[in-house]
């Protein structure tokens, strides 16, 4: 229901997503006669598509502490809980990302062992991709968790990559560099015998792809994606003013604008959206606040990858294993 | 001495710049014969350069405290020695950065009052520039140095503004985000009418531009640092790949090179080049490691306006003040 865009997007996305992925149904969590204004239910049902009927919506800026107390009735809670009646195996929701974090929490619960859960995000780098967590879910963070968001962060990467090499953000590359967190936190990962820790990574080191997994707090999480997303948008917009200043460069401009939409395609963060909340026993994916259709779908994409990967119960297992629970 | 391209850059854009201001000279602090394989005595003579000897150097990844101790005959020990003599009124050095600030320190003292310098450099954005502090010389600040920071930054940026905007850097706009210390550094933000505190600002809005100080601690700082500068390399690299798909994107480059060339020269970090260590009783400027010609001008640029905008007096006006001397 929320997201900055309404449910438009997020049943076009349903639709063409049960098109593609035959071995998936839908479940619209929201106001049903709002939801109807865009489709019929009969239409809906020959796509796989049901409808429940939620009363409430978490607003987008609302204290995620008083959605959870008070929105019981709200399309979010009652998305999440068709998870835990088992009626559902993935919920994606473009809502309040706090909300959803806390009821999730609420709701699904951690598995014994895991602390807190992360939110983690695959970005584009100049070969493949590369997973960034947390990226905002926890503002300061114990050594113990940042070595537990490695794990999990591994646990993802190694659906596409054998051996995920797992690096620690941090401010320079010496051993003597960073806070006592990290610092301590690097022992715990280099302990591990589990994980291909390759040390210390910069933040201008992020995209070029040296790093299967990238672990850090929250909070130089968050300031890394949102630099990126605020450097991309700043290059773009002088980029089209550069195409503006004469003629001469508006028929360059026209001439070449094929080529940069499709690079702007590439590298679009759509392309990437759906951060997944790892520590938590089900799937439960978080879409970009303004994504568009295509990017709803790739967060829907995500999802089913993480229920087809089994992701919460490897993760489990990883996190419950002997070496970890010494760590404790 | 150092910095990755070694004294020639140094030297050059030494000449450059007492061409161009004839209001300043220049002492280079090195290994008098290797700087004399450049240029002459007698040359840099007339152009009002001298040079004192140094018979150490200061190695790029030596360890700050290693350097401190044991390398007083170096260049970078030497240049900051000429500061507190008043041989000279600004340093600059290409030079490892945690030695250069360790001597800054023991050296030249910070003003009373100012418990840590803090490292601040402008940043493009979409009009005119950002100062960002802290960069890297504080990984955990308190809200007293975050405060400070922000008195340093404004100081700073009103020689082109005379009512600067100061934001602080969080994960969000709402009161609620952020860490303690974050919040309890608003409160000190919001109760000093000298200061035009315009409230939080997250880091895709960094470029924006509706910020003219934006304070943060040194590891946050870093990290925006560093990620802006990834993503804009990583987005030229994707640019200049692209160009070279088939023939017709070849042509289309080589059409539209001169504007992307004329772009990335007005977004280079070289015209930004110049980190000041804010707080210290004289003029100190960082510039980065592997600058050119160019930059490492721009970098002396910044000492002088300094020098002639009486910065570290100005700072130590603002902070010795009564206002803030109340807050310790």
């Amino acid at each position: 229901m929320s997201g900055d865009l309404g449910p438009r997007v997020a049943i076009s996305a349903a639709q063409n997503f049960t098109a593609r992925f035959t071995d998936v149904d839908i479940v619209l969590v929201g106001n049903e006669q709002q939801l109807l204004t865009f489709s019929s239910v009969k239409k809906l049902s020959r796509q796989r598509i049901s409808i429940l009927n939620a009363t409430e919506v978490v607003a987008m800026d609302e204290d995620p502490l008083h959605a959870l107390r008070h929105k019981k009735s709200s399309s979010m809670w009652l998305a999440i809980q068709t998870l835990n009646n088992n009626d559902t195996d993935a919920c994606v929701s473009a809502g309040n990302t706090g909300a959803l974090l806390a009821m999730g929490k609420y709701l699904l619960k951690t598995f014994p062992g895991v602390e807190r859960p992360a939110i983690c995000k695959a970005m584009p780098v100049e070969q493949g991709q590369t997973y960034l967590l947390d990226l905002g879910a926890n503002t300061n963070c114990t050594p113990e968790q940042l070595y537990q968001f490695a794990l999990m962060g591994k646990i993802l990467a190694s659906s596409t990559n054998t051996n995920p090499r797992v690096g620690l953000l941090n401010i320079g590359t010496e051993s003597t560099k960073g806070t006592e967190v990290i610092k301590a936190a690097q022992d715990l990962l280099q302990d591990d015998s589990r994980l291909n820790f390759a040390g210390y990574i910069e933040a201008n080191k992020i995209f070029t792809g040296e790093m299967d997994v990238i672990v850090c707090d929250g909070f130089h999480g968050n300031v890394a994606l949102k630099t990126c997303e605020g450097t991309a948008r700043f290059i773009a917009k002088k980029i089209q003013a550069a195409f503006k200043r004469n003629w001469f460069t508006r028929i360059a401009g026209g001439i070449i604008w094929p080529l940069l939409k499709q690079l702007r395609t590439e590298l679009d963060p759509s392309m990437y959206n759906g951060a997944s909340f790892l520590g938590l026993q089900k799937v439960l994916v978080k879409s970009h606040g303004n994504a568009n259709k295509r990017a709803f779908m790739q967060a829907l994409i995500v999802a089913r990858e993480q229920v087809i990967q089994n992701i919460p119960a490897r993760i489990q297992q990883e996190l419950s294993n002997e070496s970890f629970s010494s760590q404790q």
